[in-house]
């Protein structure tokens, strides 16, 4: 079988494979598919990953996800802007949006710090949130990262900072499954998990 | 929420979700993931989309993918070319490959008659699977189509054509899946495998 292998189709199929979630055989059904479909579909695709990536950078004030210079969540001025809501990665969220009960702000810390993956707290995104809470205008920080070793970890590094400064730090109640991820939580849960934050 | 819509994120979710078995949740899922990762992973995705529709097309022998003029079964000259295997999707020629049982040729129809989607013998590729029967050297068609009513009515076609060429035709046995509980089997397929029964 091996003299048959088609060199762009193997390209293809390793790179659906390199996707969170995605194992061999979906990988080669996902390839598949697109050989079937009409290359317009294909080259649709492929601007979309680019564009995607090259057009959406991190927004100057939460880091998260933006086309713009500031997220569409920073500029809105219905958002209240006495609570940011700490979250470790740009799809928390949406996550959160989903819900419909946050209208804070965010900040998105681009991970958790992990001493087993040698990522300590200068390599989250920590710096621009000091300097967010300099302003005097936040009164709570709500720490959303995961219920896991190191989402704790991180929580209370920052809540260690943050309490001197005056400001109310919370955490997310146990609503959310121990051990869980974020993303796969319902809203309804999320929700909840807002609802019951508690002091730290 | 749908002020902070970033329209190339979007774009993105939208071009995963159209592939077969990725829903909203997945295809938001490895849209993040395209975001979080370096650029280039997303230039090397995009080429090897590109790439793979533009080099890939049908064999002119036995209309399955190859980036030659031939592929590389047709090519073999190791393959038994007296029986051809035929299937309805170029991925199904995968599924024998492994196997490793089947030492013949391929024909990929690209399709099976549906009346109910306005299918028809004509829009198969059975006008090249019959100028292949006419060089001799066939003695057997394997009908390999799925065991769907579709999969039936094409398979029977096919059969009722080549017949009278005094080629033999076969079709695939039905059964019970190998390693599967017979608990779980439906009736239809329980009297397939009884009536197939063989002596041991």
């Amino acid at each position: 079988m091996a003299n048959y292998n088609i060199v762009p189709l193997n390209e293809l199929i390793a790179q659906f494979e390199r996707l969170p979630g995605i194992g061999k055989k979906t990988a080669s059904r996902l390839a598949y598919n697109i050989l079937e479909q009409p290359k317009e579909i294909a080259e649709q695709f492929a601007e979309a990953l680019v564009n995607a990536r090259r057009k959406i950078h991190f927004c100057k004030e939460c880091q998260a996800f933006t086309d713009s210079e500031k997220c569409g969540i920073c500029l809105d001025e219905k958002r209240d802007r006495s609570v940011i809501c700490v979250v470790a990665e740009p799809k928390d969220v949406m996550a959160f949006e989903r819900t419909r009960e946050f209208s804070g702000l965010y900040h998105v810390l681009h991970g958790v710090i992990s001493p087993m993956d040698g990522i300590g707290p200068n390599n989250l995104r920590i710096k621009e949130l000091m300097a967010r809470l300099s302003s005097n205008e936040v009164k709570e920080i709500i720490m959303a990262t995961n219920p896991t070793v190191e989402g704790e970890a991180t929580a209370s590094y920052i809540s260690r900072l943050v309490k001197p400064m005056g400001i109310k730090v919370t955490r997310l109640a146990y609503g959310i499954p121990v051990g869980g991820d974020l993303e796969y939580a319902d809203e309804f849960t999320l929700a909840r998990a807002l609802e019951g934050r508690n002091e730290i």
